[in-house]
C-alpha cells in the first residue's frame, strides 16, 4: 500500500536560520515516524534542511523537481521525480503529500498553500504569523497554525499515526 | 505579433456583488483597449462577469480550462484551451498573461497571484486588504494595490499602451 | 461560443519541403474557412510553415509554447500560450484542437498523434505511410490517412462544415 | 543520490498475456538489482503486473497517477505521485526514468515511448515488430529492440551496472 508522504514547503532563497533548523528537525522527525518526506528536490533552503534531516535519521525522500533531468537535485533525495513543469510541478508537490507543512513562507510556498487548501487538503503553518491569518481568512480549518516544531510534529502523529 | 493578453483572476465561487461587478467592468475596459481578456474560461463567479464584459465591448478572449475538454466552459469564451491540468493550470493562465489583474480573493485566486509573482510578473490587486498586504510583504514592488476598477484600467494603459 | 480550432502538428526540425509547403497550404485553407488554427508555437518547421499561410490568408493563430514566456515564439502567432510544460505541452496542443492534422511526422509528432488518439480524438494523418500503418493500426478509425491537402481539406469540411 | 529508476510502460487494456508475463518478471528482475520499479501506477495491465513482480521481489516502486489523488492507485505501488494531469503524466513518467522499457504497445505506450526518445533518453522496446520498426525509423540508435526479456534485462544491466 502506498506510504504516508509528508511534504516540508518553504523557501529556497530567502530561508532564515530559524526556517532551516525547523526544517532539519522536522526532516528528522518524519523518518523516525517511518513516513517519506517530499520536498521540491533542489539543494537549497528549506527543503535542502529537511532532506539533511530525514536521511540523517534513515529516511527515505522524494523530490519532485521543476526540471526535465536531475541536474539540480538535492544529493538527499532518493527518489527523484523529473515533471519538466516550472513552478506548475507545485500542485505535484501538494497532491503527493498527506499533509503538507508549510516552514517558513515564501512566494513558492504561497503557492503551495493556496493549491493544498484549494485541493481540499490540511495544511500545517509553522510560525508566519501573516501567512497564518491570510490562509486561515480563506480556508478556516483547513489551516493549523503552529508556533513550535513540537506542535507541528504532535499534530501529524494525530493525524497520521505511528 | 503575439497581441496583448490581460488576465482576469478571481473566485468562482465566494465572489461578492462588487467582485462581479468590477469584473464585468475590466473586461469591458480591456476588449475596449484591444487587448485580448484571459480567464480561467469556466462559466462562475468573477471568470463569466469578466467574460460577459468582454464580449458585450466586442473583445477576444481566451479560457484557459482545467479539464480534457470544452464540458464546462463559459459561452463568451471564444479560444478555449483545454489543458486538463487541474488547478495546475493556474500557472499557465498567469504566464500567458502580460499582465494578472486579481479581481476578489479566494485559493485559486492566492495561488495565481503567488505562482505570478514567483514566475516575475507583476500584479494588480483590486480591493482585498488582506491579499494586499500579504503579497506586498512577499514581493514589494512587483504588487501593485488598487481600490477601484479606474485606478486598475489607469495602471494597465500606464504598462501596455492604447 | 469557442470557435472551432484545428491543430497542424508537425516536425520543427527536420521537415521535408512537400512538409512545408503541405503545412503552408493547411494553414491557409484553416484561415479561409474561418477556423483558428493551432501550433506548437515556434518559428520552425511545420509549425511556421502552417503559422505563414493562416496569417496571409488572415486567419487567427494561437501558438502553445512549450517555455515560460514568448521568447521563442514564431511571429506569426496571435495569440501565445505559455505553458512551462516542455514537451508535455503536446497533450494541451491535442485537447484544443477540435481535430489534430498531421503533416509530416517526428518524436514530437508520433507523441501529439499518440495522446489525441489516446483521448479518444480522430486524427487526420498526411502522407507519412509508416505513420498511417503504425497508427491505424493502434486506433483503427479514429486514424484517418490522407495523400493530398486536398483530402484532408475535404475531410476537415465534412467534419466542421463551413 | 537519487536512486537509478527504471519505468516500465505498457498498455493498461489490451495486454497480451505475453505482455503480462514479461512485464511481472521484468519487474522482478529491476527489484532484484535493486533498482527502483516506476509505472504508471494504477491497478491494471502492464502495470499492475510489473508492479507485482517487484513487490514479490522485495523491490521498491514508485506510481505516477493520472489523477489528483490515489483513488486509482494500485496496492503495490510504494511512492504514490499524484500529478492531476491526465494523461500529461506520461512526459514525467519518462523523464523520472533513467531508462524506459515498453512492454507491449498502445496509444498511452506509444506516446510515452515518443517523449522518451523526444527527450533524448534510450528506451528499450520488447517484442512488438510493428513499434520497433516506426520508432527506429524516427529515432535511430536511441531505439533497442529486443525480442525477450532477457535480453532485456541485460542490457538494463549493461547500461546501469549492478
Amino acid at each position: 500500500m502506498p506510504q504516508t508522504i509528508i511534504g516540508i514547503m518553504g523557501p529556497g532563497q530567502g530561508a532564515t536560520p530559524t526556517d532551516l533548523h525547523n526544517a532539519q528537525r522536522l526532516g528528522a522527525a518524519i523518518a523516525r515516524a517511518s513516513w517519506v518526506l517530499l520536498t521540491g528536490g533542489r539543494p537549497v533552503g528549506v527543503m535542502a534542511a529537511a532532506l539533511r534531516g530525514a536521511k540523517a535519521a534513515g529516511g527515505l525522500t522524494v523530490g519532485i523537481l521543476p526540471g526535465r533531468d536531475q541536474q539540480f537535485v538535492d544529493p538527499n533525495v532518493d527518489i527523484a521525480i523529473c515533471t519538466d513543469l516550472g513552478n506548475g510541478r507545485n500542485n505535484v508537490n501538494v497532491l503527493s503529500s498527506n499533509t503538507v507543512v508549510a516552514c517558513g513562507m515564501g512566494l513558492g510556498t504561497a503557492s503551495e498553500v493556496a493549491l493544498a487548501l484549494k485541493n481540499g487538503k490540511r495544511v500545517i503553518l509553522l510560525g508566519d504569523r501573516p501567512a497564518q491569518d491570510f490562509f486561515s481568512g480563506l480556508a478556516g480549518e483547513l489551516v493549523v497554525a503552529v508556533a513550535s516544531v513540537e506542535e507541528a510534529i504532535a499534530q501529524l502523529h494525530q493525524w497520521h499515526g505511528a
